[in-house]
């Protein structure tokens, strides 16, 4: 498919509808948030330190979901496995249920990226724009009524009984919004989720969030070969698609 | 528990924290956007007929689907069976693939009551709002799109694999948004609904729709025992709920 001649381009820009973002990280800002929060509860703590290991338990957590070892199971129960797994190492075993129970819920009070909302009241006057993030639907939704973010549907590993990157939730989007794989285009900061888009037949547009991972550790984002769009940020990605 | 008495009134107002609506008839005029359509389309089919034929096949479809003989189906799909069964009956057997799926269709596009899109924004201000209906996820999304509905977050049958009022639907909206069933209000235009829901311990609000089934066959929407809010209509539950 001649993808660069430009006729082709508004082609599939024209049949895209469903635009479904990745959230941690490529819409909200965990990093910082969890950042500025542990440094106002709990200031003698590395909150740059706790914010990784806490974000590093993610992808294992949800692996011993997918091999079995543990059920079906919410991203907010898997992020207060991890947090009782953190507590020893940062000085926090002292905390009381209620509040393991509130820092737990940091995750629904993350902070949308600047550029987020603006973007997004954007690219909803011409798409349908919802979630498809590992995020359970209680934390998407909680999150969003917070942070202003104007979501068509949000959309949830939840929903399909099952994490990405497997094809049941890329597929999941377009059996669900009732369209086709490739009139729906997955946004995400990460190639490995895009790439595994691109497989089941979505478009994908990369979004450049450097510092995704605090300042510290600045993040390679580079363009990569077979993503359709990719974009500084989400105000950026509404340029590139005309809205 | 005294729930006349002001002060319990207010405390469990205070604690509601979640109004989740009932869609066909109580945010969306079904019969009267399918009268219009048929009007338009099919000008020689008795429209009312026709709407009140198409709704009147629900109930049983969905029977179907709960007494097994059908696998879990969505109600777009039901929505269709029920149209092929009466499309003979109508003079409308030569109606195309096309035509038949755009003509399903109307139920996305069903316009909403005067008063939804203002009250809801109201209510939205102090509450979480979502949908709880049997409607589909794809259905429900695209008509908010269309109707300028604002929900939080859009939950459906579909989420739970049941259809109201199985007690999964009404309990899964409390457990998929982390909140105490008696933290939810159901709010509906149909009492089996809402006493279903009081029955796993939701709050209830009764909304008048006097011609949810057109002028011609008018509705008794007079108050009954047991819910704890009765409105003529959205902007009335706003006015109730303080917003």
């Amino acid at each position: 498919m001649d993808t660069l001649h430009p006729a082709s381009i508004d082609d599939w820009k024209a049949n895209t509808r469903v635009l479904a973002f990745d959230i941690f990280g490529t819409v909200v800002d965990w990093h910082g948030s969890i950042v500025r929060e542990m440094q106002a509860l709990y200031p003698s703590v590395d909150a740059n330190a706790f914010a990784l290991a806490w974000r590093a338990g993610y992808q294992p957590a949800m692996g011993r979901v997918r091999s079995g070892e543990l059920g079906w199971t919410r991203i907010d129960e898997l992020h207060r496995l991890i947090l009782e797994s953190l507590l020893p190492r940062f000085g926090l075993t002292h905390l009381s249920e209620v509040e393991r129970v509130h820092l737990n819920r940091v995750w629904h009070r993350l902070d949308a990226w600047p550029d987020s909302v603006a973007g997004l009241l954007r690219l909803k006057s011409k798409f349908l724009i919802c979630t498809l993030s590992n995020g359970n639907l209680g934390l998407l939704t909680h999150m969003a009524k917070r942070a202003g973010l104007p979501w068509d549907c949000v959309l949830s590993a939840e929903v399909f009984r099952a994490y990405k990157p497997d094809p049941a939730t890329y597929l999941g989007v377009a059996n669900v919004l009732d369209v086709s794989a490739h009139e729906v285009m997955l946004c995400a900061a990460h190639h490995d989720d895009l790439q595994a888009a691109r497989a089941c037949g979505l478009r994908t547009a990369y979004i450049e969030r450097p510092v995704e991972f605090g300042a510290l550790q600045p993040k390679d984002v580079s363009p990569q070969a077979g993503n359709d769009l990719h974009a500084t940020d989400i105000q950026a990605l509404a340029d590139q698609l005309g809205c």
